[in-house]
């Protein structure tokens, strides 16, 4: 059976104890019934995945020490993903398939059609950070408050590829080449892009327009689709 | 505002007119407080979509007037799709992005390492409807019962390709290619594939084992990935 996997704050190395918070204690103790002396593995976004034991377990905290660290980092390639958020549940799967898919950075952009005007970003940060815990990553995406597209777009990384959606395209796949860079993909929200947005996004130098096929996707299903696109073009696939 | 689509049983020609079931009525006229003379539009998953006008509308029932075709039938490429069933949401999920991504038939197959021992075939089938409708689809892919895929395999057309995602693989995108040609996805389980099973898909002269990158993904999000590149490479992206 696979090994729980946990991730920490801290920064971790061999030889060091890592003390446990109150949820963390809750979960290994209460919810997964792990006792002293049980392994589990440990990862913090930076150095890896590490072996670690239960050293003490406690009803509000615990302590794990560190042992020999597993896997290096398995950082994804420089990737943003900026989409226009949409019901909660959808939402939530969003930033858990971004994770999944390896995205370094997914930003929520309010659009002039999104029709949701705010997030809760700690709950959106918490489910990267249990898909890398559950899929085997190493890595957490960080999760960005929710932002306006014309100001990202306005202040866009002259370097920084863009990627967008366009639902009127087809075949441009053949765009998504040349040398390595950053890049983004944005996914516009259900009502799809204004006007004006759409003219923005087409005069600007880094952005690439790219079909998703014939069929209308939903958002969340838009998202997964264009990062397998780009990782199995432009990525680590 | 886009108008409301509903997929009807009945094969469809301008001029007809379709009895509403009691199902299609209350979600018409109760949930979207439809009146007589509103348009809608419908599809049959045959010969199109059709424009429709309410002739009848009741509690239990009612009437549409079927009028100009307003667009093709868009059937996707002739691409399976089979799954093992995992909980019962990410189930509901993977038939709704598999018919939203272009599958022509969903499969749900039990493996050695499946957890899940029955489906709501019906459920499922609805779900295929229901992306449909909301996602302007023309087609509707049939949803089979759970079959055992050692049956399965044993039966495979031989004309059918089978592309198995393979966690063990790294970069085999390459192998996607050669002539059009009638094709499948395997998506296997949480727990993996059997090693009788890998054994026996590595030797069947239909099937590709492709990579899906270096992240481990769940199997909701690997069915969307991969209907993406095979779309990409070989579907009608």
């Amino acid at each position: 059976m696979a090994k729980l996997r946990l991730f920490v704050e801290q920064s971790l190395a061999p030889g060091q104890s890592v003390s446990l918070t109150r949820e963390q204690a809750h979960y290994l103790f209460g919810v997964m019934r792990l006792a002293e002396g049980a392994e589990i593995l440990v990862f913090d976004g930076q150095n890896g995945e590490f072996a670690a034991r239960i050293a003490e377990a406690g009803k509000r905290g615990g302590r794990l020490d560190i042992g020999a660290r597993t896997r290096p980092l398995q950082a994804p390639p420089d990737l943003w993903l900026l989409f226009a958020p949409i019901k909660k549940a959808r939402t939530d799967f969003i930033v858990e398939k971004a994770a999944e898919m390896g995205a370094a950075r997914i930003l929520p952009v309010q659009t002039e059609f999104t029709n949701s005007e705010r997030i809760r970003r700690e709950r959106l940060q918490a489910h990267a950070v249990e898909a890398a815990e559950q899929c085997g990553g190493t890595f957490i995406p960080e999760v960005c408050d929710l932002e306006r597209l014309d100001r990202l777009l306005a202040d866009w990384p002259a370097e920084r590829r863009l990627m967008f959606c366009d639902e009127a395209l087809v075949g441009a796949r053949a765009a998504l080449s040349g040398p390595p860079a950053p890049w983004a993909i944005l996914i516009g929200p259900e009502g799809g892009f204004s006007g004006s947005e759409r003219a923005r996004l087409h005069a600007m130098e880094q952005a690439v327009a790219v079909s998703l096929g014939p069929r209308i996707l939903r958002a969340d299903t838009a998202v997964v689709a264009a990062l397998a696109l780009w990782q199995s073009l432009l990525g680590d696939w």
